[in-house]
């Protein structure tokens, strides 16, 4: 009888992108608990104000998702900030938009992430090289760790902010 | 011809135990980072102070990998705090050695996850329905989480915390 080898599946590719959508959800209801002029401004310690650390969430997901499926990367300069940035919003409504919008595009191109890509080795943005599966890792604990970040702010404003371990 | 269908590699069991313990250095440079004193004593908005913080992670790794392996829970009261919880070290060096103690813990049970365990169900502490590797995302993600709330914690002590790129 012949004997198949096969690799055990931690997560399947549908699963990470529910995983993923699932913490995009949470930062998405952390960017609406604080108040809108809070968002732009206020920050601990001389950090970004989150409106920064999600418009940095946005302007790596969409350009990583594009690379991931294409293995094409946009230009970015010496510091790894991207050339060609979407315009930044200045109202909390319009982050929100973005931020769906990112969500549209991850949907979208997530499918097209050929089987065998995750465990491929690239140069994302032609600068650092990675698995495939790490670099989509990395996006997502980005985002975990600069939303625990904002936690912080707005325990220090006085506000709740939402249960960690929701994510519908 | 006969079809075979697999299911892609999205990670292998041993990428993300190396995912995790890469992690899990980064956060003991982080406890190493803060001033013995402030470790026990500072924090913002009210939170608990970092070594509160670790000693959560350390509280969930050991007994969670011992549940993913074995099936068998630790009992936890209506809060979901175990009943029966390691001593919290009161010191800098302590702490240290617990993290260190629970690093081995790991190393020594994660082999001995069966290779279909990772997308069973389970009840983990007889509390909550999860899938295998659910849970040991959520251990990750929690631990990420309250680092990044340690790095605001640091930035407003006037401290560089580790770089948060960085995992050897």
């Amino acid at each position: 009888m012949e004997t198949i080898t096969t690799t055990p599946v931690v997560i399947t590719p549908e699963a990470l992108l529910e995983h993923w959508q699932g913490h995009r959800r949470l930062t998405r209801r952390t960017i609406e608990a604080f108040p809108a002029d809070k968002l732009f401004t206020y920050s601990v310690g001389g950090m970004r104000p989150f409106s920064a650390l999600a418009g940095e969430m946005i302007s790596m997901a969409g350009p990583s998702m594009y690379g991931f499926v294409t293995g094409r990367w946009d230009p970015v300069d010496e510091r790894g900030h991207l050339l060609t940035e979407a315009p930044k919003p200045d109202t909390q409504a319009g982050l929100l938009e973005q931020w769906d919008e990112t969500t549209d595009i991850i949907n979208t191109l997530w499918p097209r992430i050929r089987p065998d890509r995750f465990q491929e080795n690239d140069k994302l943005f032609n600068m650092w090289e990675s698995a495939i599966y790490s670099g989509i890792f990395y996006l997502i604990d980005n985002e975990i760790h600069h939303r625990g970040q904002g936690y912080v702010y707005l325990r220090s404003l006085g506000i709740e902010p939402p249960p960690f371990w929701e994510r519908d």
